[in-house]
């Protein structure tokens, strides 16, 4: 059932820097509040737990982005803790409040107890929206499949949930870096099993989301983020299907080490607004595919002044192969449907100029 | 009583890139909670409000920290936002969430409204504050004045408080740029005027905080914020009492725009932990000084890895004149006494090798 063909290709071709007739366009959370169908779904489903754990519900979410709008990849809707959801930690949501554990990881006893869960055992409802996700999608575009990095999943773990000054696991690395290393060592082998799992079940293409890598100096990003995500990027499977799954790193407020995050083995890179987008090609050399880099909040704009803004991404990346338009980060709830259609149309329509 | 002669002038030295025999040190919010002779002051006040507006208690907390530790600078106790709050827009503080007004500035009419506040009448609180601290500080040491940038002025007005998507204002940025301008043209003309008034009444240095510059994009940020801290830094009356006042410009995450930041005529950057100093020293090609920038979370390590930590400041840095030493953020209420003396100590004993 997964080997139907491809019809559209554009997202795997241009993470691979190879030449497209357009530049493809996704967006990060694109199964989310903002889309009247999700919040049908998610108020039929009663919880966001039983919405992301039940895969007909997470396949269901998951088309319906890419059944409303002219999307070129459609992304797997789970969340990015599913690993220590699956170690047990007790993962649960507070509205308005993100996600939160109840039981953080703060000493050496509680790192020593984590095991490394088993993707088809432990994440099975994971890999079985993958599967149903692929298996309706038949072939319309690539499916997306995720994870967080080690360092934003342990900075979840030990803080507890979301957290401002990151007090918990910052006082780890100053004070006890061996003990953090053996918590990112083990969520490291942890996503490494998962990402090769969703590639078995059908993922086209992967992300890694690094949410908090931003937080840290230039030295501690390269010891306690990077260095974990690139040793996730040597153990991937990287051919399936007979085509090669790209893997895209993201980590947000990382415009300082680009250069470094270029030499990972990723693919390509996602880009945050703050970053001009051709000074970030520039500084990564052309080694990379770049992903990004509207402010979310431009969708906020009149249609006319999304489709500006489009342009300024589109002219920033400039001519040639290699970008994939998305957001900065995640569309926001507010968003109105026909602003997402302007960026999207903007893009379909401003983009083959450059690939010309 | 303000020309007691200054005995210690290292601060102003090094953000003139003078030559000096140290480096010198201050740490942002110095006068915070993590100290208990603030706590107890606060206490006594019942509300932060209180605390900061009346001078004698601003005094009192803004010398304990140079009471207590060898600091090379006071900085005026106050508030980011007393411009706003004399433009009447009802500033209070809810306990653990940070600022918020009671007359968020939403529409033409409430930006119409709007006056500049006349400083001595206004916000004479704060320079009977800067008046009573220099004459109490008696020349130990210089006093830093300092206000928020119009932007994250603008931030908060607009928002109502803290925000985390600042979609209230980014909405005003990207539909009705031209009512956004008038905004931040008004409260540049408000904050030259109150600026030159802490001039007047003894501010020796200034230091403008861009809180939230970096959630901008680089065309956005040089359009809505760095250009109305450039035209405020034109404005200054930089000499006072026969010497140069010099102005730090601060932008959290604005670590992609320092060669912009460079041009606008401050005498100093302030640079989050996340950036290399060393590397942007580079990018500003030695025209500015540099403040900053340990990561505040450092201050939970043990006192031993504290003092290596400095010396990866200093390092990063490098040798010759031109840094002044500083958290790359606020000092956090948890941190341990012994540990921020543990910090001060080391920049004491090791910077001195740097300036030979």
């Amino acid at each position: 059932m997964n080997s139907a063909p491809l019809k559209n290709d554009l997202l795997l071709r241009a993470l691979l820097r190879e030449p497209t007739p357009r530049t493809p366009v996704w967006i990060m959370r694109q199964a989310g509040r903002y889309l009247p169908e999700y919040r049908e779904t998610r108020a039929r489903a009663g919880s966001f737990i039983t919405l992301m754990s039940t895969p007909e519900l997470a396949c269901e979410v998951s088309l319906q982005p890419v059944n409303r709008f002219a999307l070129d990849a459609a992304i797997l809707f789970s969340d990015i803790l599913t690993i220590p959801a699956a170690m047990g930690l007790g993962l649960h949501f507070v509205e308005g409040e993100g996600p939160s554990f109840e039981r953080p990881v703060r000493d050496a006893a509680a790192v020593t107890k984590l095991g490394v869960p088993d993707p088809e055992q432990d994440l099975l409802y994971v890999l079985d929206a993958v599967r149903l996700i692929r298996s309706e999608l038949a072939g319309r575009v690539p499916l997306i499949g995720f994870t967080g990095s080690p360092w934003t999943l342990a900075c979840y773990m030990v803080e507890g949930g979301a957290s401002k000054e990151f007090a918990h696991i910052k006082s780890m690395l100053y004070a006890e870096p061996a003990r953090l290393h053996q918590l990112l060592a083990l969520l490291a082998r942890s996503i490494a099993l998962y990402l090769n799992a969703q590639i078995a079940a059908g993922a086209q293409a992967l992300m890694l989301f690094d949410t908090w890598g931003g937080v840290l100096t230039g030295s501690a990003y390269r010891e306690f983020s990077l260095h974990y995500m690139s040793t996730i990027v040597g153990q991937l499977k990287r051919e399936s299907e007979g085509r090669r799954v790209p893997v895209i790193l993201f980590t947000k407020g990382g415009g300082a080490w680009l250069e470094s995050m270029g030499q990972s083995g990723a693919d390509a890179l996602g880009i945050d607004w703050t970053q001009d987008l051709g000074e970030a090609r520039r500084r990564v050399g052309g080694q990379v595919a770049l992903q990004g880099n509207l402010d979310p909040a431009a969708l906020h704009a009149p249609p006319a002044r999304i489709r500006e803004e489009v342009k300024k991404v589109l002219d920033s990346f400039g001519k040639g192969s290699g970008h994939v338009f998305n957001l900065g980060h995640g569309i926001t709830p507010g968003v109105k449907l026909e602003h997402a259609a302007a960026m999207i149309a903007a893009v379909h329509e401003l983009s083959p100029a450059y690939h010309r």
